[in-house]
């Protein structure tokens, strides 16, 4: 299963495992895939500590770092001031109600303490002072997971000799991504967790490789198992990007709580929602999705990164409450994952989901060359 | 590429071709592929002449017919009385109104007078007399839409020796479907035209394979060219299904200003909307979908089949008048179209389409064999 990207990047699998947590990033590496580890959380600090572990980990092979640039924020974040003082009072008490309707447990959100930073860090200045991080560190790919990566970042991965990766959903966004430097696509279907366009795998995929040709490839959305592997490969990707399917394995950070309604879902039971980034991201339908988006007295969601705020502010109190076990809680609990949540039943160690990926492909590719015998 | 599918209905490549159009029928059919007829639009009598004719053309080559049986119609259209009695004044109004709004030229809409016929065919008593005209002929398939086929259907097809399919958007459907006793089941991922559920193909076709095995199933939705032939087939598949790749063939009766939108169309381009049929369908987007969807003074679609009678009564006069080249009336005109439309920007015979889906599967299917050499 090699392809140009795997000697590019010097990765066995051309497999990438996007993920919030630094042991998923590092187990997938181990195992022959590229493991690319999502920054936004952190702050430049933490991001340092955090790849500085995985340099540990990986003993050189290969890994990357995905940041959050947003192409369009919400203008008046932009401006001087705290973030926070641009939440209108509505959607404030909006929160409180749903707290209060819900009856979540546990003191006021404690966002307004590390709100300001971390919206920042979703705006291009914020991103730019996690790239120079990540460039101090060995990766081996940089990735712009929404909107082309910024001229300045560009600049500086082709410094380090880094390539530049970007998500796109969109046929139009990958020929802009390209002309804005980057080396590598990642086509996401509307099928994936997370931010996510309308056009599905099966279709985004084959037209964008067409378009960029001959820069490379990969897919990201529905593809959590060897035969999405190599229906994606056969759309012409080099390789493919996942994200949701870490999510219940034994490295993953996920709440305990989280963890369980994910296992126990199905394909249906994900939304693309504004609710939660203020921009449309595939979630778990829950009562937080439903009543931002369909309640009488939801003012609807605010822009990123505003929406950011208030969301994560409240669902880190949510989530201590339903791992409290509080029945409100579990209801409005939820984490951006993709329609492949369905297929997850299992927790598994995420070498275990690497090798069984690997020879699934293999066994799917076997299946198929059978048939033009 | 023969998978047991081909042997069990004697067919060389396992495309199958949905189309309303016998000439399309025809040609897959003698191209080597499996057509298959859209019954929904004819009388018992129009079929039964459209099938004289197919088999006049394929010369025992095989064939299936396509019904369209809802599980679920609204109810008062069951009752006696004419079915546009059913029709809410202010549903009426708000056709005259878009009518009036985007200047449609040619008289009131004709349906009144074959609107009772037309929508008592899809209920199940309707469906039933297509099917008594269709096991008449030498078909080699007969597929239920909508819905599980009905248990009258199922008797009357196994007493004729011709298997059953039917179309599902998800696992649970697909297991109350073989329980009805489908004998080839469809899934459909939301990305195609038409009728469809919310989960993309990529995603539902391995859980729909896993769940009903050994049951054969066949992809649709996102599929037409090789690369997704060879994609839909690497998920499990044994075969697959389209429907949008031959809206712009030659022979296909797709309006000139239809097709024209449709080869102009990105995969943005379609939406899927309650606002032709009465139930969630992929379609164009155009200022009929947007009106019904989004305008404030928008009553909201109605229930199957009630919709479909004032939709496709509009719609015969949109078409007509875009035909004539009127700008408002090609803002209203679209059709049922997967998101391929977007893959879609040459006309070419169906016979073409067949071929060059062959190929390019096999060159898929080499390129992933030589991968993991």
């Amino acid at each position: 299963m090699r392809t140009p990207v795997c000697e590019r990047l010097g990765v066995e699998f051309p497999l990438f495992a996007f993920s919030h947590c630094r042991d998923v990033v590092a187990a997938v590496t181990n195992a022959g895939g590229f493991g690319v580890l999502g920054a936004v959380a952190y702050s430049p600090e933490q991001l340092d500590a955090e790849l500085t572990w995985i340099d540990e980990q990986v003993g050189g092979r290969p890994y990357g770092v995905d940041v959050l640039v947003p192409g369009k924020v919400d203008a008046a974040a932009l401006e001087g001031g705290h973030l926070m003082d641009f939440v209108p009072e509505r959607h404030r008490d909006f929160v409180t109600h749903l707290m209060s309707k819900y009856q979540v447990g546990g003191s006021a959100q404690p966002m307004a303490a590390t709100a300001d930073s971390f919206g920042r860090r979703v705006t291009a200045a914020g991103a730019s002072s996690l790239v120079d991080v990540a460039l101090k560190h060995p990766i081996g790919l940089i990735a712009s997971a929404l909107g082309p990566p910024p001229p300045e970042m560009v600049a500086k991965a082709r410094e380090a000799g880094v390539p530049v990766a970007a998500l796109v959903g969109t046929v139009e966004h990958a020929r802009r991504q390209v002309a804005a430097g980057a080396d590598l696509i990642v086509a996401q279907g509307t099928e994936a967790g997370g931010h996510t366009g309308e056009i599905s795998t099966m279709v985004l995929v084959p037209q964008v490789v067409d378009a960029v040709a001959p820069v490379p490839v990969l897919a990201a959305g529905g593809i959590a198992s060897g035969r999405q592997m190599a229906a994606a490969m056969a759309l012409g990707a080099q390789g493919v990007w996942c994200g949701s399917v870490w999510l219940t394995t034994e490295e993953a950070e996920t709440a305990p709580a989280v963890k369980q309604k994910m296992l126990a879902a199905s394909s249906l039971d994900t939304v693309r929602s504004r609710s939660r980034t203020g921009k449309p991201a595939r979630q778990l339908r829950s009562a937080w999705t439903q009543e931002w988006d369909a309640a009488q007295e939801s003012p609807g969601p605010l822009g990123m990164p505003l929406q950011m705020l208030i969301a994560e502010g409240a669902m880190a109190r949510i989530t201590t409450a339903a791992e409290r076990g509080e029945p409100g809680a579990l209801e409005l609990a939820n984490y951006f994952v993709g329609q492949v949540v369905g297929q997850l039943d299992q927790i598994k160690p995420a070498r275990q989901v690497v090798y069984e990926m690997v020879s699934e492909f293999a066994e799917a590719v076997e299946r198929l060359a059978r048939l033009s015998e």
